[in-house]
């Protein structure tokens, strides 16, 4: 495949993340350059068609665009440290993950090479990295995004700009991951718990993933009321949410299995009613969240 | 619309549900029975077609099917007490939540009636009653659910038969319910990480609901690892998990919002890594969930 209107690319860093979007930019045909701190990860690459740069400046000085996914920040600053100018009037993307106050570091390392710093985050795993499954998220400077989309959009069919501060990438890759973990642990907690009465964790599957998809239709109005500031229960209270939530505790400990979790849910629904919100609807424990417990 | 080969029920509890429930029989053309403890809950559906009895016993007395739909079990056995011999050759179908300890102990209670007693778990919001969107499973006799089907799939597109045990109805629903506090509470605490700078609620909304769809297309997966005890790491390792969680704390305690919940997630991953389980994919705390933590 060749793309006469796709400009070069680098991509620093072939774990198996980097290698997926080094794939992806040469198959949208561009020329890609790629580079890796230990040999030997490039080769499959430089079969498809990739350059193997021979240092990090090399591999930086050959497009206007550099993709960066290595393990963390620290890592991220040590390619930065040896580069001189040569990030002088390119923009490095970075897909490593961090906090929101790393990306904000090393936006001002990269700003004081010249450089200009777009943050991105992959919410995806490298199999579906370009493909309309794949979603990555960037914030940083907006002309900086628009300049590089036709390249960044050939990485996922979800590409969104979420605005400058280049802490929000960071920022909605850890709501969405703690998001998935929550999902995890309450399906395992839910399996334990079948498991416990003979019932095998796959026979859980079509229920669990209709729990799902129905708590998924109900974010839409959820988000509504936390952005009004009002809750009124659109189907149970917190008051009844606890009452069933007394249920899972107790099965817990009948049935042996981990009751710590469903205490712990229990807990933050407690302080709700102590709250005074017993008799509003679940969205409103969000005022819970936006303090710390001790406050 | 009228059902000739739809035979006669009674539906005992008015409630939001219990209306529900009586008004999908009548749509579909079945003779039907209620009564309610305190008076004026009827009215409505008398005036769709239902028959308001003049007690408990002659309600029960009405029709082969009577469906319970009351606040707990102790309303249940407050409802039985005054039966006599009435159940006598009935089935009772007790949609009202509860442990699984309980709706075996009610299963004594209506066998001890002569009655025949299915346990069933709605796991719908009244307004999906008798849609396609509604899911009620049940467990007790096989016979008896065989029997009752067609009346009892009236009242929801999703309806399931799950084994014998009375106890299996009531255990899915807690185990349902675990999974859908768990998203709510992700959700809420990505939105109060969000809303802490800025963003609003609305705004997270496509990406958490692509996080859940993305997390509800892995439950098979994870199920099938749970079930043959193996947990190779599908895409990243618990280790790999736990260095992101620590983002999710440590952006949680900068922002200033609720770090109680990554903090609780992350302690979860901290005892499958001290258990050997940190190269292993995150099904593998299925071992912990399992086990109370004091063991």
């Amino acid at each position: 495949m060749s793309n006469l209107d796709a400009g070069p690319v680098t991509v620093i860093g072939l774990g198996l993340m980097g290698q997926a979007l080094a794939g992806a930019f040469l198959r949208d045909g561009r020329p890609t350059t790629v580079w890796n701190r230990t040999a030997g990860k490039g080769e499959a690459l430089v079969a498809q068609g990739a350059r193997l740069a021979g240092s990090v400046g090399e591999a930086v000085a050959a497009a206007p665009l550099v993709v960066v996914c290595v393990s963390d920040h620290d890592a991220v600053h040590g390619l930065l440290e040896p580069l001189g100018d040569v990030l002088d009037g390119r923009v490095l993307v970075n897909l490593s993950s961090g906090t929101s106050q790393a990306a904000r570091e090393t936006a001002g390392q990269v700003a004081k090479r010249g450089g200009t710093y777009l943050a991105g985050a992959i919410m995806a795993v490298p199999a579906t990295i370009g493909t309309a499954d794949a979603t990555i998220v960037y914030s940083g400077p907006r002309a900086a995004f628009d300049q590089h989309e036709p390249a960044l959009r050939c990485l996922a069919g979800g590409t969104a700009y979420l605005g400058a501060d280049h802490g929000l990438a960071a920022l909605h890759e850890v709501a969405v991951l703690s998001l998935m973990w929550n999902i995890l642990n309450g399906f395992l907690h839910g399996a334990a718990l079948l498991g416990a009465a003979g019932v095998n964790a796959s026979a859980f599957v079509p229920l669990a993933k209709e729990g799902v998809s129905t708590v998924g239709a109900w974010l839409e109005g959820y988000a509504r009321q936390i952005d009004e500031g009002a809750y009124p229960a659109l189907d149970s209270t917190i008051d009844t949410h606890l009452a069933a939530m007394e249920h899972v505790v107790a099965e817990s400990e009948t049935l042996g299995v981990d009751a710590e979790l469903p205490r712990f849910v229990k807990a933050l629904a407690e302080r709700a009613v102590a709250g005074g919100r017993g008799g509003d609807g679940y969205a409103a424990m969000i005022e819970w969240f936006r303090t710390p417990a001790s406050a």
